[in-house]
């Protein structure tokens, strides 16, 4: 039994999710099944060739700004980085391989932190190499793998996997029984829902 | 001193802030003003011919069951309409001539209460003749007023209001001090920007 997270790392409400998930997990004795997944196949299946945020400048100015709010409401610092939506390939690949391993949480949190925490660009392999080190990994063996057609495979079979599900966003949420939730204003109601199937 | 609480009649999520947004009022002695308004133009502009639940289907099967729980959580009515998105130019024209008169909180209670808690057409003359009768009100004289010159036109500066301030969705929520808020999650954060100006 566990809440399933799943995340996009261009994703700017996610960030708060993943610094925020490992404290709601421990706190309610549920586990968390990270799930890394790419929005931009379901984004491109509703005509958008960009982020909500961009297509829809209205949404995206607000986003920006409740973005500021919710972090000053968390104590997370928010840098907004120049270059949005960022390229999320890579990273996506890596934590997949950290799935297994059990380096996902650390390896995702520390991604956010830098894209949005820091403002960088995390489409770059020497900022995912810097992190992956800092988790005492071997980063040119996991940026090796990460090229690989067993994770490109395994990722292909999360996206039919957040298909089925009917996943339109990030962060989403699915329980043990099969019920989606999205947002991160909704994480608490994801986690009791889980509670309750225990 | 007041927070404003932009409202759309066709809108699912802020039937669940219509409902219980005087109740926070009250606990929290912050004073509500009701403003009505029409999303279908700001909605046309980015290039949406219906509502966003229905030209993204994915996002539109979550809403309704996003619905369901919101509404049980909140002990509130739900049926689901045959007609989606309603139009709602009659209702919203109404509820303008009763901000004047102090009865536009009951009115608009009472259409979102026929639309999502009976699943009943707000577009119908007749219905809408019906609640304010029930509140007392001389249904003919107002029904009359909504199509006056008057009406359209201070519905129309509310659009253009509604642009100045960046709305793009309802329920919106604006402070004294112009932080726009979006969506019935947002309420409680809302109240507390505004208690802070107090």
């Amino acid at each position: 039994m566990a809440l399933a997270f799943w995340y996009e790392f261009a994703s700017t409400y996610s960030y708060l999710t993943a610094m925020r998930i490992e404290a709601e997990s421990r706190s309610r004795g549920i586990d968390v099944d990270w799930r890394p997944f790419l929005l931009g196949p379901i984004f491109k299946r509703q005509g958008w060739n960009s982020s909500p945020f961009e297509v829809y400048p209205l949404k995206g100015i607000y986003m920006w700004r409740d973005m500021e709010r919710q972090c000053d409401l968390y104590g997370l610092p928010l840098l907004r980085p120049d270059i949005f939506p960022q390229n999320s390939l890579l990273a996506a690949r890596l934590a997949f391989s950290g799935r297994e391993e059990g380096w996902a949480p650390a390896f995702t949190r520390a991604v956010y932190q830098a894209e949005f925490g820091e403002g960088r660009d995390i489409s770059r392999p020497e900022l995912l190499a810097g992190i992956l080190m800092e988790l005492g990994l071997d980063a040119d063996t996991l940026l090796a793998r990460a090229g690989s057609e067993d994770v490109k495979a395994a990722l292909k079979a999360q996206g039919a996997e957040a298909d089925r599900l009917g996943l339109f966003g990030s962060p989403s949420f699915v329980t043990s029984d099969g019920e989606l939730f999205w947002g991160n204003d909704r994480l608490e109601q994801a986690f009791e829902w889980e509670a309750r199937l225990g």
